[in-house]
């Protein structure tokens, strides 16, 4: 069973929002209300050893990079609702593996992205397990009311663009080192043309699907157009590996090429890769209208049984 | 390294918190505020497989024990502060032992509880381990800013009640059936008369250290007064074991008798247990004035390596 098939049962028996719940469970963060335009964004996100990374051997990450992928992971959340992240409290149990040495200097990697991104780290938990290593991250961010952006909003017509690279990212070590698109964002969400914006952390193609189904429209995907990280990154890893933590912003047409010659960021590609349409299947379609399918299966599930990179 | 050790090094290197961060690191949750005279409250805490509970064998935790612990260990820390639970974001990282019907029952016990408290998940996280089942939570709370208790508080003079009965958490079944005391700690703030308030998750004589290093007073403990879990509890399990989850509360004490004598909560003892002094060494004392120890050690560290109770 996959994660969004868990959670599809889940939700409904999470009971009713409230008003506050301006954006309930299913987007990248949960928004609630706290003062008239204001929401605070909350989302929470995990690090497993040889899940996410490698934990031993010549290609383990090294603590820094462990912890510093924590957090940017779940800014990477903030960044796809438009928003400016505030706190985090962090979890780590830690396997007979890591020492205190090794949390130092995962807080090391994890402090130094937050003085980045004047992110606070404001409560946490320490433990230890017979042998993994988990740790996790609570992000709490804030936007307000009318520039928050939604996987929900994209309509027939929309464009979509892409920051950024995709695939290869375990090979290229990409998936320890990327920046998330918190200032791409944050400049995105200002134009007042965002209609939807979904982070890609599963793969391009499952997460363009998450898109599409929270919308409740299609997507005709060029994708030739797509941009591949490396040379060596295949149209079919582009569009499948995960952890390229890019964003999908779906743009209104009338402004999208304006904003495209705006774009300030000469370091981030920004490119449009496809076209929203009303096709009934709520799907990502390719040129011919087909629904778009891998070899290699539609996307990257953390959840699914078996699945791990590393 | 304990982990209190760890969190004396670690908390300097947060850097400065804004004035909106009213309770820094360091007490049960932090505490945000989000609109005047309003306090968010944050924390989060984890509940890993043969460290929290035993996850095979004839003891073995069921799913939906796990479940309920998890959300009421955070609760608890909510009740410390005299707060109000209002939101949680779970994550659960399942190892080989639990499928997809585990998670249905883990959530079955934490969604009874959190519907009991009124409270919502509104986020998390599913994967998957090599090996180790961890579940972490991060609750959200709230409290009006005059009314919320913070360790720090306790002056000499004050006295120390409890809440409940002590020791033999984990054979007496206490530590997955506990109720969080978050009614008793609403009453108690709502008194006016509360200087400090704690959760008793790591022994109580541990937690009075706590409470005591954060006040800058000592407690002569009354171990005599101390209520025992079951006929078999020792006075030394008594102080010594973890996962009470019951409260140590500091009350002024000209109210303290009236507040003893208004107790309404007849099923959960509220008991003298100690009187603050002035003594320099911030500790715990006998009657005596001597420091309190144990045989055992001063109580149960979920870091300290090699900890565990199953």
């Amino acid at each position: 069973m996959t994660e969004d098939a868990f959670l599809r049962d889940l939700f409904p028996r999470l009971g009713t929002m409230p008003p506050e719940i301006v954006i309930p469970p299913g987007d990248d963060c949960a928004a609630i209300c706290v003062a008239p335009g204001r929401l605070l964004l909350l989302a929470t996100d995990q690090v497993i050893g040889d899940r996410h990374y490698r934990r031993r051997g010549p290609d383990a990450a090294a603590p820094e990079q462990v912890g510093r992928k924590l957090l940017a992971r779940n800014l990477s959340d903030i960044a796809a609702m438009g928003g400016r992240p505030l706190y985090a409290l962090v979890t780590a149990a830690l396997g007979p593996d890591e020492d205190e040495a090794w949390l130092r200097r995962f807080f090391d990697g994890l402090l130094a992205l937050a003085r980045e991104w004047q992110t606070l780290v404001i409560g946490g938990d320490l433990a230890r397990t017979p042998a993994d290593l988990v740790t996790t991250l609570t992000i709490v961010g804030e936007v307000a009311e009318d520039r928050v952006c939604r996987r929900s909003g994209a309509r027939p017509g929309n464009e979509l663009f892409a920051t950024g690279r995709f695939g290869s990212a375990f090979e290229s070590g990409h998936h320890l080192a990327f920046t998330p698109r918190l200032r791409e964002a944050q400049w995105l969400a200002e134009q007042g043309a965002v209609t939807a914006m979904i982070d890609v952390s599963d793969g391009l193609l499952l997460d363009a699907r998450r898109l599409c189904a929270a919308s409740g429209v299609s997507l005709r995907l060029e994708v030739a157009a797509v941009p591949l990280r490396t040379p060596q990154t295949t149209r079919e890893k582009g569009l499948a590996d995960g952890e390229d933590y890019e964003l999908l912003i779906a743009l209104e047409a009338p402004a999208a090429a304006r904003i495209a010659a705006a774009w300030p960021f000469a370091d981030v590609p920004f490119t449009r890769i496809g076209l929203f349409t009303d096709d009934a299947r709520h799907d990502v379609l390719d040129a011919a209208g087909r629904r778009l399918s891998l070899r290699s299966g539609d996307g990257y599930d953390h959840f699914a049984a078996g699945a791990g990179h590393a």
